[in-house]
């Protein structure tokens, strides 16, 4: 039986970080680079507090984020040696959940919706390995894990780290599919 | 630690049968009882075939869908022993993501959406408890399960029956928490 991953969507599949800091300069007029939010937690990524949050929560912010670089081919790859599972905590911001299921559909449509969860917290996941970038996912997993990076874990070293999606390539490789 | 139960939304904490009794009725002027589906599929359940599925692509099907009798006041008396997640297979009809959301922030407020999964199929779901009334849930949990009675379940006998909420409560009762 194949193994099974369970593959996290915001700043994992799709380029979040990008998409807050386009969004910052079109309604803030101020540039950002992703080298500013190095270090930063997302309450405190922009110089107005909860920012992060808010464009989360506003129509139109998932279904125009910009697909992460390399993840189409890199999960098309993954797919022929494991049981692909997306798993996204979207029940925060509930005008997310048809967004992330279009945007899905139009990015990787080679998913099956029967491989598709939406969740609160990801406590009850039960696959083998999970990718993510959230220490909060991660650190309670109880497979195996490998932490994408993003901006507000790059102070942590508990977990394996992907810096792009060779890299999660080359992990699995090396682990000889853990 | 409390044990975990991931409770089924439709035909568990809603009760999608009347509601597709009342529908067809509305829309195909014919009576139908509870009675005249039991035992059959849901893909067999009218003469017209597929109008289960058909119902449930509809908007506003699943946002009109009445509370199952004495599910509120259950989840509730169960919610002080146990975690409680609810876990609905929302994904085939993406429209029934945000009705189901609000649906369930309506009815069953004490919910947190931490709390709350929709996905495609259950299988990478881990609780120690399962309420559903689906075999194809039901057959490949890992823990317990509880087969909440519908039309479609009612000549299978391989999991802890409750025909109603009392029962899921004596049930819970009577195995001391599992």
């Amino acid at each position: 039986m194949k193994k099974s991953i369970a593959i996290d969507m915001d700043g994992v599949l799709a380029d979040v970080e990008s998409h807050f800091l386009t969004w910052y300069e079109r309604d803030y007029g101020e540039k950002f680079t992703k080298k500013d939010l190095a270090g930063k937690t997302e309450e405190d990524a922009f110089p107005k507090k909860g920012l992060v949050k808010k464009f989360a929560s506003t129509k139109n912010f998932f279904s125009t984020v910009p697909v992460m670089k390399g993840a189409v081919e890199a999960v098309k790859k993954i797919q022929k040696d494991y049981e692909i599972y997306i798993v996204s905590a979207a029940m925060e911001f509930p005008q997310s959940l048809v967004e992330k299921r279009s945007w899905l559909s139009e990015h990787f449509p080679f998913i099956h919706w029967k491989k598709i969860v939406f969740c609160g917290d990801k406590s009850i996941i039960d696959t083998d390995i999970m990718i993510d970038d959230h220490l909060k996912n991660l650190d309670y997993f109880k497979g195996e894990t490998i932490m994408f990076s993003a901006f507000h874990n790059l102070d942590f070293d508990n977990h394996t780290r992907a810096n792009n999606w060779e890299e999660v390539l080359d992990i699995l490789k090396s682990v000889e599919k853990f």
